[in-house]
């Protein structure tokens, strides 16, 4: 797989992870950790999957309270490709920063901006379709990956996609559609024509700033102020509108006809709860998902979701429990189930009232 | 509450609680534990009910490998009181030799044994009915308390009462019964006629040696022996018979018309498994039973019982789970439900089969 020549990768690495709590914590959130015990964090997988493409041109944006983790787990990047941003401001702040960044080295980059906690499972797959992705937005295109859904979520935006683009794998987008009920989310994937939102964006660098600037023109100009003066970023950047891509410019564009989605059939998931952790991690029929210190961990009749502190030397029993969700971080330990897994950030919202920032 | 002239408290301090796991350990057995933090172990507190009728006249024996916990635990009795079995020789050695040793000190004394591992909840109808045993014993009968069934309980053994004897509260014992099926349980409820058997029995000594050599002279001849010269005991105790007292003295003595049932209407429970001890111990409704260090415990929709820790600072936080019981101990955490509270025996099988054997 060859570098994609003019190609950037920007990789946003926001999102706290509540509902994967206590592995995620608002001090090492959920693109830090190696959820599925792959060796990797979810944003080094990010890196390692774009990294072949974009040739060391690459940009990660995160908080500034999380910029030295980021460098200490991406040793070969230049630490002036990673962007601590002073406050929170969202999706378009953060991409549209890197974009503003990108277009003054070279006014032609095409980037593509890919979150960095989702896990893809089929590399060659994703990779193609970002090289097919990148084609597209050349033709002056707003361009999105649509995944094929596999099940009728309620947890994911999706994509209606309209006319096929000749000579291409993509369609016009028709739509973006907020998260839907089950009985429409069931009515889309009748139709064939939708398909899930994953937040993954190719286009001219230039051309994502030019839309910003046709509907926000305010943060337009901030963003390239910044860029062009990058010591104003403490003071500037926390002025900027908080806003995401997908309101400031994709569902406008769309609306304009300038959106096309380009279809990835690889695996993809946002991994928001211990449900969807469990779904993705391989395990042995009738076990549970065995994660962090596995061979501390004994089981009998139990099935769901086990992860075993790393650290402290204790040993595990289940014993004839289905669906059991155990995560045991030495400091702190969650027991739930499969079926209450988004309930874990009610137990958050309760810790947080109860006082106990410290383990959040 | 006055002392009870001529009676003497046996109290054997024997069996694992295997199912008490990871609470209970080979090396520190239930009834070293105070399982419904009430201050007290279960030895502890059988002794503190007794005390007051038996006035320092009182025998403890366990294994030889506990009895300095034992000591430690009950600092006021005499060390020369709590005799250490140098083997596991069952109920019959256990009970027979602090029979014999009491024998020598007072021919006329009443012995009354009570399981150190056992949970009463009214002290004073307990000791009322421990006198009224004593009165009835003093007629020359082996007397049992038969406790007053709450459910058809498969988990205990039944005592079948007969004929009123005049002038006490006691019944004749038609016959003792193994733990029965659910049906049988329920046609012993219907008829009023049984009691479960707590294996506690008030004789006197020498009547309690001399039914037992009726039937087991060996046994008899050779406690009474050790009981003569006590630096025997190494040497002479693990030769004897392994037998429990139901099959070697009370099961025939029933037969021979010799034994006698004082009711007890007192809050009993062996607490053989988590199941048993979530039931005994007060809790608010909806809520889990909590335990060890409860300070630390957050649960959101969920039942059972929950035993945090009380050392390691940890956190523990339960969403959405009924009749769930976790127990940690720092170095091992179980978690169940109270449905299958019973196989954690089986789980304590398997760590054995794994070599686990410093957790057990």
């Amino acid at each position: 797989m060859s570098t994609i020549p003019g190609f950037w990768a920007v990789i946003p690495a926001g999102g706290a992870g509540t509902r994967l709590w206590p592995l995620s914590r608002e001090n090492f959130p959920k693109f830090l950790l190696d959820l599925t015990d792959s060796g990797r964090s979810l944003l080094q997988a990010t890196v390692d999957r774009l990294e072949p493409l974009s040739n060391g041109r690459m940009i990660v944006v995160t908080g500034a309270a999380h910029r030295e983790k980021v460098l200490a787990q991406l040793p070969d990047l230049d630490p002036a490709d990673v962007i601590g941003e002073p406050a929170r401001r969202e999706s378009m702040a953060a991409i549209g920063l890197a974009a503003a960044l990108i277009e003054r080295r070279d006014p032609e980059a095409i980037i593509g901006s890919f979150a960095a906690d989702q896990l893809i499972d089929d590399t060659d797959a994703f990779q193609k379709t970002v090289r097919e992705a990148v084609r597209v937005a050349a033709t002056g295109k707003l361009v999105t990956i649509g995944i094929e859904p596999t099940a009728p979520s309620t947890a994911y935006g999706y994509i209606r996609c309209g006319n096929p683009i000749p000579d291409t794998a993509a369609h016009d987008v028709q739509q973006f559609v907020e998260k839907p009920t089950a009985d429409v989310a069931e009515q889309y994937l009748a139709t064939g024509e939708y398909r899930w939102n994953a937040g993954m964006f190719v286009v001219r660098a230039s051309l994502l700033l030019d839309l910003l600037e046709r509907w926000r023109p305010a943060l337009a100009k901030g963003l390239r102020a910044i860029a062009a003066d990058p010591d104003t970023l403490e003071t500037a950047f926390p002025e900027l509108e908080k806003i995401a891509i997908d309101i400031a410019v994709a569902e406008p564009a769309a609306d304009a006809g300038l959106v096309a989605v380009v279809p990835g059939s690889f695996g993809w998931d946002d991994i928001g709860d211990f449900a969807s952790l469990a779904a993705v991690t391989p395990h042995q029929d009738n076990a549970p998902v065995l994660l962090g210190k596995a061979e501390a961990i004994h089981s009998l009749d139990a099935t769901g979701l086990i992860f075993a502190a790393k650290d402290g030397g204790k040993t595990y029993a289940v014993v004839g429990i289905e669906d059991v969700v155990v995560v045991d971080t030495g400091d702190a330990l969650l027991i739930t189930t499969i079926e209450r897994a988004q309930d874990v950030k009610k137990m958050v919202d309760h810790l947080k009232a109860d006082g106990l920032k410290r383990l959040l």
